[in-house]
């Protein structure tokens, strides 16, 4: 296997996400996409949508870390293939500039990949804006394989 | 005012939350529920709910994240009043023990609260049960005013 | 064993402390202090001295993160011995206030001993003051014994 | 003044740093060196040296998360100039693999530059190794200028 193929296919790793998460589809209808699963990038939109809003019109802070935490998940799955078990054990996130009414790109990169622990970084973006609106590390505790 | 008497009371921060925040009430229902405003120890409940589960029926890690950042938005309105545009700039949370299919309690304690900044810190557990499900501190950043 | 009882008590604690790191021992003089060890709260003091200092005659916070950060170790080895090889996997710090020109003092708790994780919360005090000048998070990894 | 023009360059970024941080310079050598100072990328090499060490050879927890703090450091005063009173908030380090017996290398790009609050993002690696070491975020908040 080249370094750069995933364990799972973007296709594939959108049905295991349904399946593990069926309720982040919200009313039926798919929010998360997942746009690339490059070794050294991941991408993955949230579809701006009103279910995700605070005031204003916004992705709420929550939203956003639901976000970030969920593309590391994917960053793992794309390299271990489907691991039953993996939870996240610590998350940092820092916001920074506003979100616009634009769907969300997260754009991850996984920093380890031990044998115990994931440890990944995204800086999530509105589509077409270059300030990011947050950045998160998340870690992964894996179970033992 | 005594160092204990909050600026705004119970039943006026519930009230204001939902004012703020009404997408977090579920379908019209009251899920967040503040116990207490105690100068040292704020006490917000979560229902417990299907609507914040992950499978295997516990909450989510993102419905465990949002509570812990609501307890200390609710920490820093309970001593500064109506503030609009408190807003969260960084939030770390660990994850320490799965919850139960009960109510969340999150309990919180203000670490700073600046002219600037506030820093606050949540842990968070099930109801019934000593060990914590997640600890959490949050920085809010406090609009001029 | 009462669950009070930890593993090594004060004098072992600090024997060791200077067997593992014989470095942190400034010119051959004892900077860190044990104080308590006790099951809920574990207390380290750090004696002021100029070699930590910045301008300004304060605590650098390099030497504020490490103090938070032996005093986790510190805790997870009182309760498991003299375990070689335990890292810290992160670390979180908020900067609070500042330090006085006196000795500080670390109050700790674990959060969680895991098999795999042991995570640990850390107040740091300047000795006489309410306001605490930092609040620290550490996880540490504990080998497979 | 082009977006890639620092407010300091290297050199008077480097005498800036030993002014301000006299203590830092063990036993009067210069540790840290400012390899560069682009806009969209800083490069601070800490100089491998007993002082840093733990058991083992390597560099410690602590000189780890100075070097990522002070690589923000650097990158806020490279944008804003000889600001005083910057100081660090908050700080989040992983650690990822062990350091070798070789320069370190901090890797740094601001997340963000706001009138109040400045957030950077660093890797730190040993030199001439492709795994990062760490990986840390800092925020310093910014006095009224």
């Amino acid at each position: 296997m080249k370094k750069t193929d995933p364990a799972l296919n973007v296709a594939e790793m959108e049905a295991y996400l349904l399946e593990v998460f069926p309720q982040i589809h919200a009313d039926g209808e798919q929010q998360y996409f997942v746009d690339s699963l490059d070794f050294d990038k991941t991408l993955v939109r949230l579809k701006y949508h009103d279910r995700h809003l605070r005031p204003g019109g916004t992705f709420s802070g929550p939203s956003i870390m639901s976000l970030g935490d969920l593309t590391v998940w994917i960053m793992v799955l794309a390299r271990l293939g489907r691991v039953p078990g993996a939870v996240t054990t610590s998350l940092n996130v820092n916001f920074l500039n506003r979100p616009g009414q634009v769907d969300l790109i997260a754009e991850g990169r996984l920093l380890k990949l031990g044998r115990r622990l994931a440890i990944g970084e995204v800086s999530i973006f509105s589509v077409g804006v270059a300030q990011p609106v947050a950045h998160i590390t998340a870690t992964y505790s894996i179970p033992p394989m």
